[in-house]
């Protein structure tokens, strides 16, 4: 028999108190417990995943799928690595933000909580599971993982030896709970426990995302697309900005924070753009331009406002020479995707402009747009990048999965004092 | 013609962008204009009130709701005041909130941005569209304001005068956007613009919120209702915890933060219980009790799980004697509503305890659920307090209307250097 989504649910809850209550200490414990665990059990798990790559390739599933879902004994000592670094961050869990005595006395502390119960909601990625479950427990929260079905037997098998750590550490193994049931009518159940659920994260496409946001009732962070910019100013250096548009194009451009987008200022397109053109077709990249832009530029496509709108995901780079910051900023208010945004620029008042006008979770000042990630910023891990302006905004780490609240200490003091 | 949500909630937006843009200076001007604006308002403020006054009054509504409804220069003059200290609170907008330098030079800084659009979904109190209009632009925010249909010209008239103060100050008066049309219809339509609004918070009765939570797509901070908790431990200070009682539940028996339960440990209540009784019976409580409480104190009502669950908003209070501090706990976790619960204690690490074991959002040791309020926890005011764990938890102030994001500046970093 089945358990079904509410009674996972509520498992992962009355877990979550649990994790909730250990000490940093015993909260690393459980996670190397848990790394170890995903190390010894990398037979059954690449057993489990051949199964998986075994029935998507019968079922005529694409490549670059297969690729993502496959794992290897490489990938799943990243899997093991990555879950042991988890263990090894900074706690946020019980962190005084904030500490202020008030004239009455009282003392008033923000201090950082678990989320509760965080919903994971993923494609193909097996590695998912291991990498979202290791955060959320870091940040003393329970997890409900909702992979894909065609990493269903990968999904368990990890599971499994994460959930064997967790009883050997005597936590119950419902705080990392693999949904059993993967129906859609599942998961828009448990998009809808909003009295269990704290919050839901997808991660994966911009159709399964615009699927949670639609159907869910529990708070969402999300992310549908990273359209980045850069924008290169009259004033820019331009061997370094020439640095940030091969790095920031060329280096993966499948990845959210890759270019999308080029904005160069008319004073500086006619001679830089053809250098940049250059440089960048030498490396594969087609370039779709405005008029002005094909004027610097011999054979550069027309770009349509669906260029300029577009996540390439590929190497392909949309261009448009701008008279002044105005008009880039202008093109990025229209087109962005509250994501990140790079400026190439000497001049400090221009990049304050740029990040004052501009709204989105990550400003670049000459660096490179491929820094937008967790890692990279200093968060040490990453369970997404969120462009929902609430809570977290931009990369989001293990603080990320908490809250603070206020605890607040007395002697006694009343509002409204009792005559004597 | 009127308006649709739509394009109003679009203009709301551009005059929000003119709003985060300003410096504090300039926002702190732009809030004395609306003092300045609403104190000179006066009679028409007045004047659209008493027919909002007389309708709801042909209208057979109920005097409690008449007297929220009703403005007289008093409150007028109440509502000048909390916009002129809100202008006069630090501001929240590009505070720094940490700096870190990366090993490869990157400079990383969280800077705090206003949200966007807030939309305030509200019932009867006019006085809530000056509180809100203040705190969301102090937060450099734009506001969408849909109160209820019987303060509607008072709403208007509120509105017109800060939309003049904006005017005033070359700030588009939609900043301040006052819902024209009130049909429900329109409060979903503007409750599902995920792509302009970008935090609904609801505040009034339970029914309302839950419309709110039930038909958003945008994000909702809410709070369905507060009940608070005391719990007099085995080591309490009897003095202290009697206190405690007598502001928690006499002062303001029809707010949030006033205690609906009481929780005494079996060792205090026979001899602290019957003087806790008498001295709340003085002042008009009506005590419903478990079978032990019931022993201690004479005519004692029975207490039923209802009573246990409920916000009384009354001069009611359900008392439950407990074994001990776990017996506390899993009594709040049972019935608690995650908003304010205190106890009375002597030991610190039974207090350590009730801590970590509860997730409300505010936890007060010797001091009084009526603390549990914005402005008494150094907020400077409160536009909300949230039961929902995320964002913000408990009191909500200016700080609360913003989001942190990234800054990063660099001096030409790339993730992938060129070979030279």
């Amino acid at each position: 028999m089945t358990a079904t989504v509410r009674d996972q649910a509520l498992a992962c809850r009355a877990a979550a108190q649990q994790v909730a209550e250990l000490d940093a200490a015993a909260r690393t414990r459980v996670l190397e417990a848990m790394a170890d665990a995903l190390a010894r059990a990398e037979a059954p798990i690449l057993d489990a995943n051949a199964q998986d790559v075994a029935t998507a390739a019968a079922r005529g599933v694409a490549p670059a799928l297969l690729d993502r879902l496959a794992l290897d004994p490489v990938r799943v000592a990243a899997m093991v690595a990555g879950v042991r670094h988890v263990a090894g961050l900074s706690d946020p869990v019980g962190e005084v933000t904030r500490r202020e005595q008030r004239p009455n006395g009282l003392v008033i502390e923000r201090v950082r909580v678990p989320l509760g119960v965080i919903a994971m909601i993923y494609e193909a990625r097996p590695n998912v599971t291991a990498d979202a479950a290791a955060l959320c427990l870091k940040a003393g929260n329970g997890v409900i993982l909702r992979g894909g079905s065609e990493a269903q037997q990968s999904n368990r098998a990890i599971a499994a030896a994460l959930g064997a750590a967790l009883q050997s550490c005597g936590v119950d193994p419902a705080a990392v709970s693999v949904l059993e049931d993967l129906r859609r009518d599942s998961m828009i159940e448990l998009l809808q426990l909003s009295d269990i659920v704290d919050l839901a994260i997808p991660r994966g496409g911009e159709g399964l995302i615009r699927f949670v946001a639609e159907h869910a009732r529990v708070p969402v962070i999300k992310h549908y697309k990273g359209v980045c910019h850069l924008y290169v100013d009259a004033d820019a250096d331009e061997d370094l900005a020439l640095d940030l548009v091969i790095d920031g194009k060329t280096t993966r451009p499948a990845v959210c924070n890759a270019l999308e987008t080029l904005l160069v200022h008319a004073d500086v397109a006619p001679r830089w753009l053809p250098r940049a053109a250059a440089a960048l077709r030498e490396r594969g990249v087609e370039l779709r331009g405005c008029a002005r832009a094909r004027e610097c530029v011999d054979g550069m496509g027309l770009a349509t406002r669906d260029d300029y709108a577009a996540e390439f995901l590929d190497l392909i780079l949309a261009v448009r020479v701008v008279d002044d910051l105005d008009e880039a900023i202008a093109h990025i208010r229209e087109f962005g995707s509250d994501h990140t945004e790079v400026i190439a620029t000497r001049d400090a008042a221009q990049a304050q402009r740029f990040i004052r006008s501009l709204r989105s979770a990550v400003i670049m000042v000459n660096a490179s747009s491929r820094f937008s990630d967790g890692g990279e910023l200093g968060l040490g891990a990453e369970i997404g990048i969120s462009t929902t302006r609430l809570h977290a905004y931009g990369p989001m780490g293990a603080e990320s999965l908490t809250i603070e609240r206020y605890v607040v200490r007395g002697e006694g003091q009343v509002r409204h004092p009792r005559s004597a």
